[in-house]
């Protein structure tokens, strides 16, 4: 089990596909974000699931795409709610065609994505369709609880985990049941692997938290601090309301009502904030209790050892990137 | 088989639904846009065919709330495009609530679409999501085309009836068989209703183009005139460029690249230009072509002579508005 084999092959399949179809408007910007890259971790799941169940991964390939060409239409759909003028680097959809062409572009994504299934027979293809719905809605749910939480000043932790669930986890756990799906494992095996993938994405959208603030601005990919400037209320920021006293609380929710130009400060006042309440510390044991509950799953899932080690070595591989 | 009967019973199974739940900013606009109403000729189309294809209608009920939630949803994302205020006197999803709702919602909307065939057995199950997922990757292609169109200047009518197929008669069409899909009829039956509801669609739609320039302004709900003030390319127009002399043609163009405050004496001169063509015949012509070949198929279908008459009877309803 090679991640780099399972990219590779999925950026194959990718590539055979012709993607410009007529009306041209409505299909280059789908060519386009497809093609802006990514590390295509939510189909390498997919593969990597079905492979491990079925010792066959190539049957999987088309849900792979499926999960990955809906992941890229939330991307432009979000960059239009987010403003965006950039994604990996380059214009985003709205800014390179318009709005329209944005808003399009997305609903034929999700559209596609639906047909991708057609490849297979109808009971495996009506388990996939239907986690799909069920995944697709609770990312649009995820997604409006964090416009929400925006406009919100009393939102809790525990509201705040279930929205990255929402918005980011169930994603990667679907990911990883499609594979399981398609190789026709048993429920148990299907819905463990959910579960897996299910913590690892909790793990991993907290570790975005904790490196968006204090990660290496020379190996984490977006800017340093973009949360502080946005005054994104992540859970550092909750947890630090929680746990500091009435002044230094009273600092943060000021700090967060500001939007400035120049935040070099700003930042580092959080920071200091961040780093006296010790939420640094805090925040990787949250990412460590998460990265063992689904280690956890692993234990219990009707594989074998070789496999667990495998996955249990991808959990890794995911969690440690430049901490 | 009586329509009004049909739509009541629409009603009475979608006012069972609970359309809303948490977050309730995505769910509200979802319900506020159901609850608008309109005439439900799609999902009385779904009843309508299962009833005649196995003279139970009750089991189409999922499957006729999936084409109207779908049809509410392209009407929530074609009135950003189109800048709408107003959809059945009311305001908008994106003027009451904002922007992203609207984009958010809509997204939900298609989803759930979806979701509501999972009532059935998965063989049903894929062949309706097949059906739907083609269906509304063309309604995209005909929105598409739409929008492209208003910036060419060498439309032509094929490429017009193309628009229109796409954009509007396809779920007409599609809306048909699935009932006809939900009551298992034979592949045959399913295509023939298809094929006449796909010409009703267009009928219907040169019709919508005939009385936005030639209807009663006391019987058709729009503003006659619209397409004419907004410069729309309808069959009318590019009909009236074909047949018209240089001087005539040079005067449509000209009057169609301006957007004007006071609009009476360009709807009087278009008007003018389309009456001496002979265009409201042409058209009319048109409309009755395709009506006709709509009730062509219905001679080839495998059903009772009674549900031929009730269909054709339908067709004439539908066509017979207010003229």
């Amino acid at each position: 089990m090679d991640i780099l084999h399972y990219q590779k092959e999925f950026l194959t399949y990718l590539e055979s596909k012709n993607w410009v179809r007529e009306p041209k408007n409505l299909y280059e910007p789908i060519d386009y974000i497809i093609q802006l890259g990514g590390k295509r971790i939510r189909p390498v799941l997919t593969l990597m699931a079905a492979d491990i169940f079925s010792s066959s991964h190539k049957k999987a390939l088309p849900a792979a795409l499926a999960v990955e060409v809906f992941h890229n239409f939330t991307l432009i759909h979000d960059d239009i709610m987010d403003d965006a003028p950039l994604r990996r680097g380059k214009a985003t959809v709205h800014e390179k065609w318009d709005l329209n062409t944005g808003i399009l572009s997305g609903d034929a994504m999700l559209i596609l994505a639906y047909q991708y299934f057609e490849n297979y027979e109808p009971v495996v293809f009506q388990k996939l369709a239907k986690l799909f719905s069920k995944t697709a809605l609770e990312v649009c749910d995820g997604q409006q609880l964090d416009v929400d939480f925006e406009t919100r000043s009393d939102v809790t932790i525990d509201e705040y985990i279930n929205m990255i669930r929402l918005k980011t986890s169930v994603l990667v756990a679907a990911a990883l049941k499609m594979g399981a799906i398609v190789a026709e494992t048993n429920d148990e095996n299907a819905n463990l692997i959910y579960d897996f993938g299910l913590n690892l994405g909790l793990a991993f959208q907290l570790q975005d938290d904790y490196l968006d603030t204090f990660g290496n601005p020379e190996t984490f990919g977006k800017q340093v601090g973009g949360d502080i400037i946005e005054n994104k209320k992540t859970y550092l920021y909750l947890k630090a309301l929680e746990v500091s006293n009435d002044h230094d609380k009273g600092k943060l929710k000021y700090l967060y009502r500001k939007k400035l130009k120049e935040n070099t400060v700003k930042i580092a006042d959080v920071k200091r904030i961040f780093k006296v309440y010790d939420i640094p510390n805090l925040v990787k044991d949250q990412i460590e209790n998460y990265t063992q509950k689904a280690f956890d799953t692993l234990a219990k899932m009707d594989i074998k050892d070789a496999d667990k080690t495998n996955l249990k070595n991808f959990g890794l591989w995911l969690m440690n990137r430049s901490i």
